[in-house]
């Protein structure tokens, strides 16, 4: 039982005195201590962790080898729980402390990218693939582009949350969100009853950036019992894509970069072998 | 007092039996109703509404213009109060039922632009202009454009949602959301502390799709008496950004177009008159 909340004139932060400060969620930007990147030897250097914004990173870079692009890269494990993502290191590379980060050294000076978006549109413009350069290909490739980007906060900061993450659960907030994902799900699965990938007949940028999150929910690891909550099994042409996205050899690598029960760390091609060698669930 | 709450194993929509059908939010996507569009005599047909992402879109037509450009356009009004993003025609053009929606009918064959980033992203290219073609500055670009894209919907669809529209005060979401909106405001605001623009010197579209989020913030018009709550005049560079920005003419009357209060529709320079006439705050 909860009472009716009347919010203060001005909002300030009730930081709890037993949590982590490095962990923190906090209403500030910036560094909270100094902190250098490890740098390989590779043109791309990824701060990354294996969630579904980390992943379409590593997809893409995993199709870009795979197609033959010069795209080698040093993945490094970045722990959110510990806070790496405001070492200043980090926050010189991405303002925003929010993985993806790339810091692209192929070019005469090194590059900040961050927002996974933006280093999507990056890469596939510097390598010329996944993304059409000209035309109303380009534009569709874009729309659906923009509309994971727009889309995402409220499955993952909003459904996941609310109906997952949060230490209650707040009907009002759950209805809000689920039906919303619902939505979010049904504006795909009847775009792809049309097309074979989001923007036509060719795999983008566009998919790599939305897989991640639909994945989950369709093969019904994400969020507890959400695929059930959501009656995905219903989205028949969203779980084609998924299935088809999913056997690619780029995706069965990408996807399993920066995490605890994939690959930490990713250096090389030979950095896998360990994780298709325990034959792990999907490999 | 409510009660605590179990989620049903399976989420069902509660079709509130009063409720609008045109106007409701709902858990599947697809039109509601035959309706076709109203196409005028320009090249660029913008089917929108005046909130911070249809604005946008009117403000980078108003900058093209000024600038020069043959960005002419025909902005039509689009009531989502009465549903008009579920009418047919809406739908064709943006499959996902949000304002702003962009049919391009400039080249050999009509195109459909959905989402503020990707209308953004297709004029910019279109015209050569507040967009740099190649290099860092191209990407710091799309890197504030994305990170606008991806905080958005914490802004409006988190913070703005919970602390003014949604029916109950629920204190959990509000501190969530107020967090993120602190930390967002911060995020700009020490970017603006080093640099005349989100990219750098010049301005961008960048810059265009993240001012009317932080405009309303920081003058003290969006939800309520949010400003106060959030102590947004603490962002210093912030609002000196907001000033500049808003003083630009092209702002001046971008901002105004497809709201009630403004101009509901724009065919012509010539539809800003009456506006201008009325001294309107701002203008």
């Amino acid at each position: 039982m909860t009472e009716a909340y009347t919010p203060p004139t001005v909002w300030t932060w009730d930081k709890k005195p037993g949590a982590s400060a490095a962990a923190l969620n906090r209403p500030v930007a910036g560094a909270t201590h100094d902190a250098a990147l490890p740098e390989g030897e590779h043109p791309f250097q990824l701060y990354s962790l294996g969630t579904p914004n980390g992943q379409k990173v590593t997809i893409l870079f995993e199709e870009l080898i795979e197609a033959g692009h010069a795209a080698e890269y040093d993945a490094w494990f970045i722990s959110i729980g510990n806070g790496d993502q405001f070492g200043s290191g980090f926050v010189e590379i991405n303002p925003n402390s929010k993985i993806p980060a790339l810091l692209d050294r192929s070019g005469p000076e090194p590059v900040r990218v961050f927002e996974s978006g933006s280093i999507l549109v990056h890469l596939a413009e510097k390598f010329g693939a996944f993304l059409p350069t000209s035309g109303p290909a380009r534009t569709e490739t874009f729309n659906w582009l923009m509309w994971q980007m727009g889309s995402a906060p409220f499955i993952g900061g909003g459904f996941g949350h609310f109906y997952f993450y949060a230490p209650e659960k707040i009907e009002y907030a759950i209805n809000r969100y689920a039906m919303e994902a619902k939505r979010l799900l049904d504006v795909a699965d009847r775009r792809l009853g049309e097309s074979r990938f989001l923007a036509g007949d060719d795999y983008t940028i566009a998919d790599m950036a939305t897989f991640g999150w639909f994945r989950g929910l369709i093969q019904g690891d994400a969020y507890g019992d959400a695929a059930q909550f959501l009656s995905t099994s219903d989205y028949t042409n969203l779980t084609r894509w998924v299935d088809e996205i999913d056997a690619r050899p780029a995706t069965h690598r990408g996807r399993f970069v920066n995490k605890p029960d994939g690959i930490r760390e990713r250096h090389s091609a030979a950095d896998f072998a360990p994780l298709f060698a325990k034959g792990a669930a999907g490999l």
